[in-house]
């Protein structure tokens, strides 16, 4: 398989196929593509471009396109479709991409397309889903699944599943229900076969089956089915009824999305944005990080600034601040960092005092190595053992309390129901530089005793 | 389902049983859990417990445990089994996960254990799989597949793949090899069942299907596989021969190990570690990049030497090297980390020049902002407008160039072949801080006029 690649060329070409309508072409080229490669072509289009491309396409290829389409754009896109248009592209989608993408619709069409969907048992497990907070389960899975009635017989049952499979593309389990819906277990398809077609499904089931509620975390569902090596999980809701199903590859989109969010969260990114979004929307994601940074800038100046009789005499203390501010940011992203992802993958086990305990000896071995290394360059530089001396034992003090501080804060931040990874980055960093600087100068004082 | 959750309670539970040795209720204790919770205790024992308990258990529940088990944990348990007994277990596993665990054994033990291995073509697959790096598709494939050859017609073909079906977890799909073991297409499970039993499968298969070659890498693989929305994919090598399949559960790991790389690079820990452990190889992964750190600071201290004729007039400036470094820092990180997250998700497009114009217009504009609030603060604070205008017109430079920076790096490393998290983090932070300072001091200077 030589993987697509989305060419300028390509690109050129398609955009001067849709200038000149040339119908005949497009469709047998797109016709070509995987509806993945062709929501790629999409999304470098302009919205003309990419509503002809759509409105030219059966609906049974558009709808697929359209799910997998950049968000923006497809709202765009959408925009210019009627009630009627969208309707038939939900049609032919699983009911959990069908209610993602109404879920994205202007509140005052949402009805009409609604109404105009034709297959209204389609419609209403849509509206169905559309109460969920996108976040769990319920967000997660789709209506679309195969289950029969444990009172059944095996010939019933059969029948029943060949209908029900029309509508479900792949069937990762037979679940089993008793009489008011609630799930009672899974049927193995052998089983299934070789079975007298008279026997009763209550009598042939596996009555073992791993099922999520429907409140449960997007986070926490990603969890247990990579955990358990999990293709599909039945969802239940409060009462233990069957209402849906989540397949694992809606669950690689969550796991992608969260390390995303973790990822930009350390690096001072508060917005779910791409490099190809607006200035204006990648700036609302910087700027809060940045004026955070800003005041602990200006806390470190009010902290040299009360220091500064010690100018005169030991200008070398000043020049060495942003190595110390450096030191102790570096040093509590890295502590903050490895408990974060410990506390994501769910490996972090012991007490916080422990924890706390560890940090303080790695910090403090680090730190010793790094002072070593800062004494003798600062000593060879300036020829001063008694700063040398203050300087790099700051330095030790610094690195312990910045690794203190490093391991607490996402510890406590959890323990209080707060996502810890916000603790990383320039939260950790901006009061690892203030605090830094403070003890820093403080030690320095003593030593050199001014 | 309530998920399982190791208490203090019960591993205390468990190690008095072990050391009891009350085997049978430990027995029917691990009947009831799942392997990947077993896996969970045994990491939480000492050796010789979780040795005692992989002893006790069944080979075909304890070579899934194994396989889950943390790699530390199992590398020690398997120092204290036989080599018949470690070809036990290998029996049991797919032979994926045996050619894994086969890999970390020590080299003089492995030809004994494959030796031991009764299933002669089981060791066979096992030992061929051993030769791939483990980051491509030949490392994360299994040789566990059901392929049918083209001339065989619907009867021998349903006949074999009974057979072959035995050894496969989870059928995914039929694939369609030719006498060479070419691979040339699929076969749908349903079209198999409704054809007459002397129809030829070359009559009847799709030949479509998505492969990848058995080099490919890793990441690009769960690329494929998420975008296309695959459950499996076969692996061809060279000459197009069918030799291998991945799961999508393989893949999941990918994804995460991949994401928690990137995470540790952004955060400067440079090897791939863990909350729990041991001190000396958490300092191994974090030291170099606090030498590094340290490193920049000394340079930052150079350069304010080198300045050091300004502190008698403007002892501010100095007081702001900490605000200007973290600045710099703060502004490369978040511009590098869109663009190595835009490059690990493929969807950066268009040139690098335009990449830089749009990041050196965003950095100006946050610059601006930045600078005004500045300004402000700076002249309130010390009620010197020439000051107060050099400071913030210097913060204005050093984001525009820091913002730069941070986008060039990954680009430019990313075109050499090199992995662009590397640029994250403190490499980024460190080179910002020193152009940082230069570039505020020469300005201060030009402006303040000394």
């Amino acid at each position: 398989m030589t993987p697509f690649k989305l060419t300028d060329e390509l690109l050129v070409d398609i955009r001067q196929l849709i200038a000149d309508k040339n119908n005949v072409t497009l469709r047998s080229m797109m016709k070509e593509f995987h509806y993945a490669d062709v929501a790629e072509i999409a999304d470098e289009l302009n919205v003309e471009e990419a509503t002809y491309l759509i409105k030219l396409l059966d609906s049974e290829k558009t709808s697929d396109i359209l799910a997998e389409m950049d968000e923006d754009m497809r709202e765009s896109v959408l925009n210019n479709l009627s009630a009627a248009e969208i309707a038939g592209e939900l049609e032919e989608l699983d009911t959990d991409d069908a209610a993602d993408i109404v879920s994205e619709l202007p509140k005052e069409i949402v009805q009409d397309v609604i109404a105009k969907i034709e297959d209204r048992e389609h419609a209403k497990d849509i509206v169905d889903l559309l109460r969920y907070d996108e976040d769990t389960a319920g967000g997660l899975m789709a209506k679309e699944l195969v289950k029969v009635n444990e009172n059944w017989n095996v010939l019933t049952c059969v029948k029943e599943m060949r209908s029900q499979a029309e509508n479900v593309t792949r069937v990762h389990s037979i679940y089993v229900v008793d009489d008011e819906d609630k799930l009672k277990g899974r049927l193995s398809l052998k089983d299934l076969l070789t079975t007298s077609t008279t026997t009763h499904i209550k009598d042939v089931y596996i009555p073992k089956v791993d099922s999520v509620n429907v409140n449960e975390k997007g986070e926490e569902v990603a969890k247990i089915m990579s955990k358990y090596d999990l293709e599909a999980i039945p969802v239940v809701d409060e009462i233990g009824r069957l209402v849906g199903r989540i397949t694992i590859d809606d669950i690689v989109d969550v796991i992608r999305e969260e390390a995303d969010k973790d990822y930009q969260l350390a690096a001072g990114i508060s917005q779910d944005v791409e490099a190809d979004d607006s200035i204006w929307e990648l700036t609302r994601a910087r700027l809060p990080w940045l004026i955070l940074g800003l005041f602990g800038g200006l806390g470190a100046a009010a902290i040299m600034d009360g220091f500064e009789e010690m100018i005169a005499k030991h200008a070398i203390l000043f020049f060495f601040t942003p190595l110390i501010a450096a030191m102790a940011g570096n040093v509590g992203v890295q502590s903050s960092a490895i408990i974060v992802q410990g506390l994501a993958n769910d490996d972090l086990k012991g007490s916080i005092g422990n924890r706390l305990v560890k940090e303080m000896l790695l910090a403090l071995l680090n730190g010793v190595i790094l002072a070593i290394l800062l004494m003798i360059a600062t000593w060879l530089w300036k020829g001063n053992f008694n700063t040398a001396l203050a300087i790099s034992l700051s330095l030790v003090a610094v690195i312990v309390v910045a690794g203190i501080i490093g391991t607490f804060i996402p510890l406590f931040l959890n323990q209080r129901g707060i996502d810890p990874a916000i603790a990383t980055g320039p939260f950790i960093t901006t009061s690892n530089d203030i605090f830094g600087i403070l003890i820093y100068f403080f030690i320095a004082k003593s030593i050199l005793g001014i």
